[in-house]
């Protein structure tokens, strides 16, 4: 419709005067043929595009692409800068200098002081001696330093991953009944976290982290935190039997079980709440004063110190307050003996260390990622990967269990000014000294209070304002989260991990599954063509009907769908265009980047269902890959070159012509 | 860029005069304005439009439109509609006439005569007594000619069912050891078969037909027809001890081991493999002479009596022929008490029901559409299933066991003449004689007649040539269809469909996952926009870089992978744009159907990331739903709304336009 654009803006200039209107009316017709003209060019274009790149063409240039080194490299120079690739620290470390040392040692100093009481109560919730946490406080931060590229990020044990081993790793064998055969399993899980996680890095699948939408870690964080905190209702009020299973009814149960049955000790409770309430008050400063950062970190070493002095002097211990105890010191012991690969229940521990790999990598590359965008710099997912995987990996072989980075943590290394991962090894270094000299002094810190500390973490997890905002801005979304959080809280864990993936799935296969098509109408004044419900000043072309289907493929889960619905659109369009007959129905394949066999039948079922209506099919704007198949399974000698199309302005003013041309 | 084409096609025309050309330098200013007035029009057009339906509208808005009555119909009239929406025969059977029942009944008692045989022989498959094939031809025909819409298709018991149940039942109770045991699975698994046809039909859930991909169904057929060949050895060599198992390797081991440790007897092979060979005889005859088509229909039944007599008179039974033996006739007995509710394998006897159903549903809709599409009606997939459903559940009540529509026997129904469903009913009717009448007279007849006449059946449903075709036009389809055929042959039969429904939905997932970016540039001479890889002519616009997301989701799924790609595109684009810097880059989301928080979390950090590297994006032709939360999650107002378009024509002009600002 170009030409009738042309005349409609020139002609208002009622001022040129007739030697120029003369001339226009010569100049229209010009026009009119050059139109056509230019038309055939662009279908030519499109005919004779080159093909594709085929599947395997495809294989092979992503294969190199990740694989292999650019040609100008020689072999040594290719190989060192393998190296620096694997191991960051070689080139960041060259330019260490004094300064920043002195910023990472403050730093490194603040995180060992929150790190040493938070590894011991996630220990505690990982159902293992204290130490165990200690550990895993060491090595992977020393292996990650020297593999990881994130500057802020903190490597320890984490909330969720503990709550997670000790969900599912009992299932296998109960700590109670059989400490040590527990301890291995966990080892062997760890073992099979860092495996999964290098493999993913290796062979580039990082987006298996995407798997878990946004959403969906917000609902599953916060039922976690929920139930993690009930968790510590066992140390918060020192009961003896509790549960193994995590939902909120069986945990309530147990707690209102115990209460009733056996005799309790308030002095838990109330040691515990005294000190939560001091850790909350000193976050609660240093929220409000920015240069007292250090105050809620060190709060909870301090808590420490305090409630085992006071148990020590008052000798609480004997009367009902739990205490830690089994508090074995020196350095990470091997555990290389110990990783249980013989277990017939070696199936099971795979899928744990599967589930663990996904939910850690997760959690350390979003916290990884958000504190690199603040500082300015890009983290590469599939290098973190690898890092990950080889500290877990290390990690089970020196009696560590799942360790990754921590939201909470990180935020205070960060506050703490650190300038590199150098801070992770200052802290590793201090956790390793207190583990030689310190443990002992530790037999009488009282279990509420790690407790406590583990509590006083949690409320960073739960991120309300964030629920809100995906409520406001998308309701499947929310529904996501919400089934996340409930399947935690009432299901399990893994339950709430596989509804949330189910959900977030069945939504993209029901978008393929279920597509729209829209009618479109001419913006005025315009050749652009709109979804006229989205648009409604977009006005429809009489007799000719465009429809456009809007999902990325059409193939056999939706060919027989958007047959039947651009079928229905046609009887309805038919409806509403009584006073003059549909002629031709301009299908719009712009959205379609692929098309399969079911959905080129579903293309040539129409085109003769409409031949047999006398209503002619137009293809506007194939793509690549559709006109090339539509090419192979000879579609377009059946519809007739002549009615494809580059755009739909194209086939529209190509359909007025020849309506025109039936007219005269 | 709407001006400079103007005046690129206007200047030419140097015939114009001076008084004309003075008059169109103001002319151009003025068109300058009126284009950014356009433009600013066209924006806000995108920005006010209408609220799309909420998830609960829509939600609404389906369901009404499925389950109201329109409201001009009165209660009777609905009630009518509805009586004659669940059973055609009401609408027709008015208007049927004498010459249509001459037509039909002699495709009736055509079909008849090869049904008789046929269903003997899918009975002997399906390791039941030759009776409940019979059975089967008779009761779901009837129920289906009073509701189904189909006017060809031939119901009863079919190979690719048979074998289905005959691979999966025998795995809860072996035929061979409890066969009334397992005749009452198997009535309790058509139960479940027609309870799931039933309520896919009534919740409009059609679509999981479509599961099955085209190129699946192909691999799938085609393998069944081999595994059914190789199943038919046992009746054509006449052994005794035979596998449960199904795929080939297991096959050929219990053939060999037969053959070498049994004594087996040539007579049953001889006389299978000489009728086998009249069968095809015959068939190619009437393939040659389109009259004869009725030899090949008979020629079945003419094997069965013919062989049957020769056995009956020479007594070779007595000389190693194996006959049928069990035959009890009469009328189909009812079956109500014999249906295992209380089974333990319930189920499992569910998970057979519900596989049988799609099978047997694609079989019957694939047929009945395309002989549909032949004389040029619709057929309703939905309606189809309800009938489906009930004439299975009919039929478990009744001795029956799974019946669908069979592609051989609706293809001689078919060019038999038949008008109505009533050659069904008249099939029905005359199995139903035979059955009182006949059956004794089948005591003689050797299984070996029965295998040749299956085998004979098998030709129809390898496709070789449907196989080239897909290898032709989609290498992805083409590995699907040769996964479907590899599992059913060298698997069984579940892992075949399994890993067939596996690649299909992984290919969809997979393309949502790793969606492709494309770079656009302009084709010369219009104010379109496309792919340049597609279109090597497309022109790229100095300083301004156009990417286009080709997936109808932004979501968690991809999010990551587009922004990186984006970003790659970027600096790769830098660097090839080295004469001009990238100012501005303009992101086209036409083909972006809906968006996330997660996809918007990646918008967000891509602006951040573009703001600080001095880069301005700007987003072009956002779709409804897209815009929408957009505005909802402020993103617009991050963006700022001067940098949002209708199209990416709009989005270049401004852009040119500000950087020429920027240089005067």
């Amino acid at each position: 419709m170009r030409k009738e654009e042309f005349s409609s803006r020139v002609n208002p200039n009622t001022s040129m005067g007739s030697l120029a209107n003369e001339s226009f009316s010569i100049e229209l017709q010009q026009l009119d043929s050059a139109c056509d003209t230019a038309r055939n060019q662009r279908t030519h274009w499109l005919l004779t595009s080159p093909d594709p790149p085929t599947l395997c063409h495809q294989l092979i240039h992503s294969i190199k692409k990740n694989v292999g080194r650019t040609t100008k490299q020689s072999r040594k120079e290719a190989f060192f800068s393998f190296l620096k690739g694997l191991f960051p620290i070689l080139s960041w470390g060259r330019n260490y200098k004094a300064a920043k040392f002195k910023h990472d040692i403050m730093a490194g100093l603040t995180l060992a002081s929150l790190c040493i009481p938070q590894s011991i109560g996630y220990a505690n919730l990982a159902k293992l001696d204290p130490q165990y946490g200690l550990y895993t406080s060491v090595v992977p931060p020393l292996i990650y330093a020297l593999m990881g590229s994130s500057r802020e990020i903190a490597i320890g044990p984490v909330a969720v991953v503990s709550l997670l081993l000790s969900a599912m790793v009992p299932k296998i064998v109960d700590p109670a009944v059989d400490h040590i055969a527990y301890r291995n399993l966990v080892y062997t899980a760890t073992f099979f976290t860092g495996a999964f996680q290098a493999v993913f890095g290796l062979f580039r699948l990082g987006f298996l982290v995407d798997f878990l939408s946004h959403a969906a870690i917000v609902g599953f964080m916060g039922g976690a935190a929920i139930v993690i905190g009930l968790q510590q209702l066992k140390g918060l009020l020192g009961i003896n039997h509790f549960t193994t299973k995590t939902d909120v009814v069986s945990v309530l149960e147990a707690v209102f079980k115990s209460l009733h049955n056996e005799p309790w000790f308030p002095l838990n409770f109330v040691l515990g709440c005294s000190f939560l309430i001091f850790i909350l008050v000193t976050r609660f400063i240093g929220k409000r004063n920015k240069k007292m950062f250090w105050l809620p970190a060190i709060a909870p070493l301090l808590s420490v110190v305090l409630s085992t002095l006071i148990v020590y002097l008052t000798k609480a211990d004997q009367h009902g307050v739990k205490i830690v105890k089994h508090f074995k010191g020196g350095i990470n012991p091997s555990s290389l003996h110990e990783l249980q690969f013989n277990s017939p229940h070696i199936g099971e521990l795979a899928k744990i260390g599967m589930i663990c790999a996904i939910v850690a990598l997760t959690e350390a590359i979003a916290v990884g990622r958000s504190f690199a965008s603040i500082k300015g710099y890009h983290l590469d997912g599939n290098k973190e990967m690898v890092a990950m995987g080889c500290m877990n990996l290390v990690g089970s072989l020196t009696s560590c269990y799942t360790a990754t980075g921590s939201f909470s943590r990180t935020a205070v290394n960060f506050s703490a000014g650190c300038e590199t991962v150098v801070s992770n090894i200052v802290m590793a270094i201090t956790v390793l000294i207190s583990l030689e000299l310190l443990t002992k002094l530790l037999y009488y810190t009282p279990l509420a209070i790690l407790a406590s500390i583990i509590i006083s973490a949690l409320p960073g997890l739960i991120d309300i304002s964030e629920a809100c905002h995906i409520w406001k801005v998308d309701k499947t979304d929310f529904i996501i989260c919400i089934a996340a959080f409930l399947g935690v809280l009432f299901g399990s864990v893994e339950i709430g991990l596989l509804i949330a993936v189910g959900i977030s799935f069945g939504k993209i296969i029901l978008g393929t599954i279920r597509p729209s098509v829209e009618l479109q109408g001419r913006l005025p004044g315009t050749d652009t063509f709109c979804d006229i419900t989205q648009f409604p000043v977009a006005i429809e072309t009489p007799g000719i009907l465009i429809i456009r289907v809007n999902n990325g493929s059409l193939c056999f889960a939706n060919a027989n769908f958007i047959r039947g619905r651009i079928l229905t659109a046609m009887t309805n369009g038919s409806e509403q265009h009584s006073k003059e007959k549909i002629r031709v129905l301009v299908l719009d394949l712009s959205n379609v980047m692929s098309v399969d066999t079911s959905g080129i039948v579903a293309l040539e079922e129409l085109h003769r269902e409409f031949v047999s209506q006398g209503i002619q099919l137009a293809i506007a704007n194939p793509r690549w890959k559709v006109i090339n198949k539509l090419k192979a399974a000879k579609f377009l000698d059946k519809l007739g070159k002549g009615w494809i199309f580059l755009t739909v302005g194209d086939a529209v003013d190509a359909c007025l012509n020849t309506k025109m041309a039936d007219f005269n």
